[in-house]
């Protein structure tokens, strides 16, 4: 056993000063050894201070330099082994092939940011050169560079221990602007947490940066991240999870004296609509894979698809047949933690006061959190007029809105909140004919697929996993996909700076072969 | 007399109904005819409703639709002639010269973005494309573009009737960007804005845009602006203004349902450092350079120098005596408004009680609103200790910091807040040796200028005005330069998308001949 239950606090693991908790087992409800300690506002305090000494270094690290230790993050988790695996399937309650999975996710995605940073690209350097002669007024030498924007709050997200957590697409992205990060894991997964954060504690060493690079804090409360969010020196935070946790660091931001982006994904309901001419040609298909989405990972995903609609009639009719058949098929999945289990379970019943109930998973055996699937309907009147079941309840659940036509179709989704996703599932040349409801749609979500699933977030440069709120707290930026690091940058104009002091981006040779917007033109030449 | 006192209300100009006022000119105090109606809530309305009917059109519209109308406001802008000029005179107080470099600057503003938007390098487009025998999964097709956000209201801004109000660097961006802007004009030069609206309502009309793509509200409190913010319509907010204005727009933001992005920038005092070996140098020099600079439009340009830190010596008293002289010599100047002008008189009288006064300008005539220039002086120690002189007094007052060595130099600048800018004057080579002054400096402002004055923000790809708070609300983002469209637009991602219905932008062939990231490369070749 290599989990200590410590914090990592400016590269030193140390035990927290404020109390102690375990994690639990999900799948059995019993408590997981070694007790997580609990870090004390003080040891906050000091990761801050460590990481904001660390900022100045990093942000003048070269690319080449992040790369290195981006990758060596990724080795790194690698070569924790199949303790990781373990310990992370015991605190989740997920399977192997899951974990492994999202293992593979994690350094993908820390490699693609090595990859992304050293193209340049995102520092979107600009110079408009000097106009000396120019009437009626000179124009001075302007430069422009994003640079880092500071040590980073990361707050793990319950429902991927290692692809959202300590060394997730928050971390990995800040680690690729040159920010220090500070995570707060998740109470739920503090063994795997530690593991996580040994191996990034090691490739900080091994890339020889500062020992306030990154910092682990524990806690099982809202102490620890709300000194997090508070800290002065924290410019910037990341979170995932639900909209009640993101809209509590927002209002923490709001009342600092400095406020500070926060970009929190807090989850939707991701609406799947099925055209008419897509149910009459596969609606079995159709049915088979969205019961497949819906029951992914317990129904434990951000994009999870709780929302379908479509027109009523015998095809609607026999996608339901055929999703409610595999949905009372389910046996019963263990959820993540006690938490969640009890909120899905309360969420369902709550809609099920308000619904029909078309199918039901299997019953929990009443060991550890498990979950029953559950398919649910209403009319698209009732839908529009109760916006109560337009909430997400997270977990393996969706409810099937029937509208009387096209018309009703729109004006459903028109009822809609921002969303991460949205589906159409059409026939060929369907869509034209839905022009409206396409428009509608595509102003609710980050994302629109057609003839897919939302499940299955690509860790790639075209991807946008955010959204218009609640879906996200900032509609102009992702959490997923290469401009995540966007959040975590911010311009600075240098203004007939001296050739030597400038950042190699700037210099007139263009010593990177970056590609720079020279008086307006893009270019990789130098001047 | 073609100035009406209407509001332009999607197409049509029509009274408003919550009273009137007029303006007044602040060189003689005198009312200004005619009277400016203010528009009623329902009004307020009414503009937003049709600003919403015309988003969807505008998203859609070609990046040439864009450039055409952009160039059609700056032609209309021009067309006004001298109508234009005499009454932003009579209405801000400042000199014909000025108003007329501010008409080619605002013009040139909007060709800026017409020549920029057709480039398309701000839709930041990309395609990773599908990946059907991937194993363990396939990968989608993934296209990502930036769209526009919808409606953005603008708020006029006191001090650049043109170049920063109406048809300003806020609206210029918003249109570029494909959104319909609403502004709320300002009541010191309503005349001004309306002629202003009414060259932009004629290139809508001769662009055959939607009637909703740009509305005026006038208004004399608080009321419009409100309205303005709190519907839900509208997407984000441009501001420039005071710290009060800003933050007050910022609190409406958060109490909506639906927060929105709200870009306030709020000015600052711009600190000015001298280096030694520079003030050997060429005391006298940057003495009149900076008098120049806080002389410009009487003081009132959210980069005016107030604030100037220097080792204490024989060197800065000489760069005092010049100064001093040159500021002694300057007559009492107008001010926009009795506001201003009584905030500053205020702010002056406040700061005097606290710092030490070493010069001032002539005293006013007792007529209109007229503002004495003023140069005070402290200690760092002082400084440091008293957070109150930190803030601005926006007029022609500057605040010269003596520290004792350039330890202490470090630390008065490390007490500041977050910049619009900041200065360094130093001789070849001298910079260098203070590294750790300009680092510290760096991470307080939006820009760093070496041996020039702030005042004077170039229109150009590599311009930041924007800066860390209390400078703007979020420091990725300038509201002057190109970069200054990234505001109103957000990415959305189409998986799977069918190519006929695909934006040009992302179509395989790309007709738009722009530069994109395909598969992670940039690159303007089809695939």
């Amino acid at each position: 056993m290599t989990i200590s239950g410590n914090q990592l606090i400016n590269g030193q693991w140390v035990e927290g000063t404020a109390g102690s908790y375990n994690a639990v087992n999900p799948a059995t409800g019993e408590t997981l050894e070694p007790a997580m300690s609990k870090a004390s506002s003080a040891q906050v305090e000091e990761a801050v201070a460590a990481a904001e000494a660390a900022a100045a270094t990093l942000r003048k690290s070269s690319l080449e330099q992040r790369a290195q230790f981006l990758n060596t993050c990724a080795d790194e988790i690698l070569a924790l082994g199949d303790e990781l695996v373990q310990r992370a399937m015991a605190e989740t309650g997920l399977p192997e092939a899951r974990i492994i999975g999202e293992r593979g996710r994690t350094m993908g995605q820390l490699r693609m940011f090595a990859d992304y940073v050293v193209k340049g690209d995102y520092l979107d350097a600009r110079i408009d050169t000097a106009m000396p002669d120019r009437e009626p007024l000179p124009r001075p030498d302007l430069r422009y560079v994003k640079q880092s924007i500071g040590p980073v709050a990361v707050f793990g997200a319950s429902n991927f221990p290692l692809a959202f957590s300590v060394a997730g697409g928050d971390t990995a992205s800040a680690f690729a602007a040159g920010c220090p990060v500070l995570v707060k894991g998740h109470s739920s997964h503090s063994g795997t947490s530690e593991l996580m954060a040994q191996a990034l504690a090691r490739a900080v060493e091994k890339c020889g940066l500062p020992s306030g690079t990154f910092s682990l804090l524990m806690g099982a409360g809202r102490e620890v991240g709300s000194a997090l969010v508070q800290a002065p020196e924290i410019k910037a935070v990341g979170f995932t999870g639900s909209l009640a946790g993101g809209m509590a660091l927002v209002k923490l931001s709001n009342e600092r004296p400095e406020p500070i982006p926060v970009f929190a994904e807090m989850g939707s309901v991701n609406p799947v609509v099925l055209l008419p001419e897509a149910l009459k040609e596969r609606a079995d298909k159709i049915a088979e894979g969205f019961a497949f989405s819906l029951n992914m990972g317990v129904g434990q995903f951000c994009t999870n698809p709780g929302l379908v609609l479509a027109i009523d009639g015998p095809e609607l009719n026999q996608f339901i047949e055929v999703a409610g058949a595999k949905i009372a098929d389910q046996p019963a999945g263990v959820m993540l933690n006690e938490t969640i289990h009890q909120a899905y379970q309360e969420g369902v019943s709550n809609y099920c006061g308000q619904t029909e109930t078309l199918a039901q998973g299997g019953e929990s055996d009443g060991t550890g959190f498990k979950a029953r699937a559950a398919l649910l309907s209403c009319s698209a009147q009732e839908f529009i007029a109760n916006p109560k079941i337009h909430e997400e309840i997270f977990g393996p659940v969706s409810l099937i809105v029937r509208c009387s036509d096209a018309e009703e179709l729109v004006a459903a989704v028109s009822a809609l909140k921002g969303q991460l996703t949205g589906t159409v599932h059409c026939a060929d040349g369907e869509l034209a004919s839905h022009s409206a409801l396409a428009d509608v749609l595509a102003q609710r979500v980050g994302r629109l697929l057609i003839n897919g699933f939302p499940t299955g977030v690509e860790v790639c440069h075209a991807m946008v996993h955010g959204g218009p709120f609640p879906a996200a707290t900032d509609v102009r930026f992702t959490s997923v996909g290469s401009t995540a690091i966007d959040r975590f940058v911010r311009p600075i104009c240098l203004q007939n700076y001296p050739q030597e002091l400038l950042p190699d981006a700037l210099k007139n040779e263009n010593p990177l072969g970056i590609l720079r917007t020279v008086n307006g033109e893009k270019t990789r030449e130098g001047i």
